[in-house]
């Protein structure tokens, strides 16, 4: 018994895949195949992976990779509270903050759950005061903005999730995001807001992180600089931290809510990080339902057949392309504008995650991990680097997402078709062109095919939909992490730049480098 | 005499290249390489090199083998009017849109120099005209938005240009953009423009992009559908297109403006696709300033020492890292806010120019050609993908912009320094992290290094350095097409699934596979 961790090439199943015999998908995409290969989601999203370059007897071998790996059992020691986060020695609990999947976790004599529990109950009283119009900005106006000032997993998500919701349902406070410490993003942010109606929210785990300490002071001179009488910037500022941050208890802001290390800042959407911002901007009940679609497909990733895994299935797939074709990339394609910014969130969460070379147990290893990640919406993308992924030398995989029905119900018909049918169409007909390709005697209009694709597809991008999206691919992150042995839970990478950084400020002894960059850029 | 066309493996200066000894870089970034390393782009921007993998011993192949490559006769001959673009066979001309730099060129009677200018000239004119109240919206309100309508090069270079600029110059019209042929797209921006006082610019070479056409009927029925009294739809939409597409002589637009089909779409910022939209927001003055930079950075490129020509040595760079030391992608990494859609700007234009997989004469080649470009402005990349690109398995050059000053003059000092003073600070640590990597007993806190970068940095981004950022890449892309023996000018790879679109939507006879998905997503 317990569980055992060891690399992805030391496992017998591994051996198996990197042998089986390779799919051509010009012959494997049928009917058939495309009305069998779909796997529930959760929220109302299917996964289809028909177009994968994968068969039963590479799948199969999939399922035995999964279970020689134990990639169940690592979830469920995750959602118990295990200290999967090894090098940092903490616990990894954002699933929790969505739902019940585990017994309750205690830490240091606290109920997490209780916790992550009454810290969003807390936002959402808030959220009632500020939308009743019983909290109100220094000068007696009520709110009808908030602006995010934070970096990284405290912009991604919730910046993507905002735009993505932000046409579907009317936002209470319509939201702006500043995250960049070069100062003409927080400039322009700040020229586009009335400083009075404005409620902002400062978000660092730590309280310590440069940029969003940075914006803060901006926020905070500049309003001072506008003079407006009465006005008092610590009546329109709140936190979202943990509770030993040096802004848990700060006279700067009118309240704060609570995180803890147990939150990744790339999974943190679900949490308070996001929880603030997009209940503020949609409400509770909007949030609800997101945390609803998430745990969802929280709960659907704990199926142990492949078959009925959706996000597991992706994941190993994803191995498979990775580690033994030899992919190096992956696209991300929503035919759905309001998922403009979705890939840049997916971005961080999948090249943060799983972009490591050593193993759990500071080993190196034999093979890659974390592909690049990058993505558009379509049909934009279409226009743009698709010739590329047609055309170009190396393969490259592809994430589609699509939806039956647009968010905003009005729609026209042109030509015979709406343009919502002419999204879906460019849709499929590119997944059955990457696949299946198409011979032309001029070489320059032949297409080879073999181009492997997948389709997340959904009724509507509902706030359930978008969670289960949401949680889909941070639970295809945790399985990849798992099967190549790595920590998907922290990020060393990020910490020789802030050092140097902070030699480059303090003005000390530093590389000879530094010193004529230094001079080179005029700081 | 004459020029030839060869393959890159049938180079000697290839064979040598790949025989040449590796450098460390962790050794090679020294202050003084740093203070060598310098090539003026053109527009007051300088390229740094400093920090890539090569050495006086590689450059100097690398000069050979441009020398072989013939690529600066290459760029006179396409300058001169030659039909570069052999698939399509076209001429390639938008170097002429910004300046003279070779005789004049003739097409079927047309001296395409004075077309251009002439386009240009109505441009400002009918431009002058809406800023001066002359040319009115239908119901006698002045004009205070303009929208593009358009997609792929109609969209992404003049939106990121527009972005780039809109915080340095105060716009004298808004701008807004559709493009995706989502219709949450046309409404979410429809919502926010107020329909009187909007001009609307309807994009496209062909007159027949679907996107485009699908959303110029949603804009007039939509403002049909708001009922507006005298409202005339055709007093607010103006088209830029080819003489001979069906929106040349429409009755449906106040007036048009033409480019030509010398003019590819991803390189058609700087004609009147980005003309008429860019000084419409922002007056002929700043286009022409934009021009102007561009017209350096062409002019610099026709340099044929590698060592003063920053285009061709960063396109030659390019090629030895994909070639010899075989990397699959690369990332452009701007450290200024403004540059935010400029990534995706350059995803087009590089990977749809070199994503291809035949050569010139058509045939197959054992190399690889074009890589995958991605992007996100720092310092928010540093909290997201920076991770995978310091500690990942694979190696991603990487392509750092940087300024000196902000464009926005207001900046705030905080802990002793500006926040302008923080961004540069962050630019050049992770110029050398990633450069020199740092030791450490922890493996998880090791930094490899040996990641190699280069620098393009100005004084501050202005309409001038813009011009020049745009046209450095453009001719780095085409150097590197020259090189690989492509074609960089057309994009056959995008009419595949133009084709299965129609079928798709026509209803017709259809492969099984398209029936099955188009059951699945209900169209």
């Amino acid at each position: 018994m317990g569980i055992s961790y060891k690399n992805l090439d030391r496992t017998a199943a591994f051996s198996e895949l990197e042998k089986a015999a390779p799919v051509d998908l010009k012959i494997s995409l049928t009917a058939e195949r495309i009305k069998s290969a779909n796997i529930s989601v959760g929220g109302g999203l299917t996964y289809n992976y028909a177009a994968k370059a994968v068969n039963d007897d590479i799948t199969s071998i999939l399922q035995k990779l999964a279970d020689e790996q134990e990639l169940i059992a690592k979830y469920n020691e995750l959602l118990a509270g295990e200290f999967m986060n090894v090098g940092e020695n903490r616990k990894v609990m954002h699933q929790m903050t969505r739902g019940e999947l585990a017994k309750d976790v205690l830490f240091e004599g606290k109920n997490l759950r209780e916790f992550y529990r009454a810290q969003q109950n807390k936002i959402y009283d808030f959220v009632g005061k500020v939308h009743g119009g019983e909290i109100k900005g220094s000068t007696g106006k009520p709110f009808d903005t908030v602006c995010q000032i934070g970096i990284g997993g405290s912009d991604l998500g919730p910046r993507a999730l905002y735009l993505a919701m932000a046409n579907y349902v009317e936002p209470i406070l319509d939201a702006h995001f500043i995250s960049n410490v070069d100062p003409d993003d927080a400039n322009a942010v700040l020229e586009r807001v009335d400083l009075e109606t404005t409620l902002f929210i400062l978000v660092s785990k730590s309280g310590t992180t440069q940029e969003t300490l940075a914006n803060k002071n901006f926020v905070v001179e500049m309003s001072k600089k506008a003079g407006i009488d009465g006005f008092d910037p610590s009546a329109h500022l709140i936190a979202v931290t943990s509770e030993t941050s040096p802004l848990a208890n700060s006279d700067d802001v009118l309240a704060a809510f609570f995180m803890d290390d147990f939150i990744g800042g790339r999974y943190s959407s679900s949490s308070a990080v996001g929880g603030a911002v997009l209940s503020l901007a949609f409400g509770k009940d909007v949030f609800e339902e997101f945390l609803s679609g998430a745990h969802e497909a929280d709960k659907a990733a704990l199926e142990s057949d492949i078959s009925k895994n959706a996000a597991l299935m992706d994941a190993m797939i994803g191995v498979y392309e990775r580690n033994v074709l030899g992919y190096p990339s992956t696209a991300v394609l929503p035919y759905s504008q309001a998922l403009s910014r979705f890939p840049a969130h997916l971005q961080q969460l999948d090249m943060e995650s799983n972009g490591k070379c050593v193993n759990r147990a500071g080993e190196s290893m034999n093979y890659s991990t974390g592909p690049v990640i990058f993505g558009e919406p379509g049909t934009n993308g279409q226009h743009s680097f698709y010739q590329l992924l047609h055309q170009g030398t190396d393969i490259v995989p592809l994430q589609f997402i699509g939806f039956k029905e647009s968010q905003i119900d009005f729609d026209l018909d042109y030509e015979g078709s709406t343009s919502q049918a002419k999204l879906k169409a460019n849709l499929i007909a590119q997944i059955v062109a990457f696949a299946k390709g198409a011979s032309n005697d001029n070489p320059n209009k032949n297409f080879p095919g073999g181009r492997p694709s997948s389709l997340i597809v959904g009724e509507k991008l509902t706030p359930r939909a978008l969670g289960a999206l949401l949680a889909h691919f941070e639970n295809k992150v945790m399985f990849q992490g798992f099967c190549w042995n790595i920590n998907s839970f922290d990020q060393e990478g990020v910490q020789l730049g802030k050092i140097l950084t902070k030699q480059v400020l303090g003005g000390g002894e530093m590389d000879e480098a530094l010193v004529a960059l230094k001079d080179m850029m005029s700081i």
